[in-house]
């Protein structure tokens, strides 16, 4: 915003709104009016909805996904196999992988991928409490559905490792996801692709 | 959103972020989950602006433009010239002339156009408020400034007879408004030259 086109607390609006990713400042101005002309439906959901989230947002104690009660909603749905985890970078891919209904598992958030240059070592992930399900003996099969980027590979080559001398079989996603590709732009198919014809390691 | 992904209150989130202008269901996810990401500096400041608009947010008993405090800040702030008075549609019109910095007069926002067949005449539509401003005596010149659409043109018409008996002068905006056109999606260059070389009427 170059020019102040409101008063202050329309222009804080317009210039929180144009922080979320695929509104510039164009589309947040129109995204702004239409919060303010529709107050009644559209506003005031909005506004109790992100005040919910302020107030009630929370990782979850078993899995990691974030939700407003921890265990998840994903890890107290009792339809779920609870025998199968399957283990992803961020709650983006979570979404991704429900989207496509890849998989009737349980999941496990690391919250990023290992990242020596950049300080994240394995505390500083989701991957002790990993360790603590796969040996908890309810787990059977850990699917790692990491990105097919250099660091997802080899935070996937290290949490194989760890979970060697465990009893639960590693599987790895496989075919479909191009190298390089981030899981939450692919196509659903190409996702229930992958999960399904996944590889044992 | 075909398949619930996450918990209810996540989902209602993202459910309210998809009916915003320019966010799909996959960029409202994209959204939800950067707002997830970062509490503390996105998603705290936008929920306390939405509270703030959803409780404070009036239109203008001067102008009719939205904004936290009546009259508002346009109408509050000295170094605009008051003798001119810049008629528009809607707000996003209002914000597109304050982003060309097309005038430095004061505006007045009719809330739409004249459309007999739904219902809108002029008392549903903010020109009993315009007519009065014209004649107090401090406005010397109108400008119409509405869409180079249909209903824009014949509210035009309308509000230039209803004007004719007052002393002020009445302009339309006339070059390089695109026939069929809406402001609101014009350049600032264009939208700057409509201004300036306006026509008498
Ligand atoms: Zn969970
Ligand atoms: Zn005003």
């Amino acid at each position: 915003m170059s020019k102040a086109i409101a008063g202050p607390e329309i222009e804080r609006m317009i210039q929180l709104l144009s922080r979320l990713p695929g509104l510039g400042p164009r589309s947040a101005r129109k995204a702004a009016l239409s919060l303010l002309k529709r107050r009644e439906d559209l506003l005031m959901p909005l506004a109790d909805a992100l005040s919910a989230a302020v107030d009630r947002i929370t990782h979850c104690s078993e899995c990691g996904n974030v939700d407003t009660v921890s265990p998840c909603s994903l890890c107290r749905d009792g339809r779920r196999d609870r025998s199968v985890v399957v283990v992803v970078e961020e709650v983006g891919d979570l979404w991704a992988l429900e989207r496509a209904a890849a998989i009737n598992g349980v999941y496990h958030v690391l919250g990023g991928h290992l990242s020596p240059l950049d300080g994240v070592g394995p505390d500083n992930l989701n991957i002790p409490r990993l360790l603590e399900r796969a040996s908890s003996g309810e787990v059977k099969e850990v699917i790692l559905a990491l990105n097919a980027t250099v660091e997802g590979q080899s935070t996937m080559h290290y949490i194989k490792e760890r979970l060697a001398p465990t009893n639960v079989a590693v599987s790895e996603i496989q075919k479909g996801v191009p190298i390089g590709g981030e899981l939450d732009y692919l196509d659903d198919g190409t996702l229930a692709a992958a999960i399904k014809s996944r590889r044992r390691i």
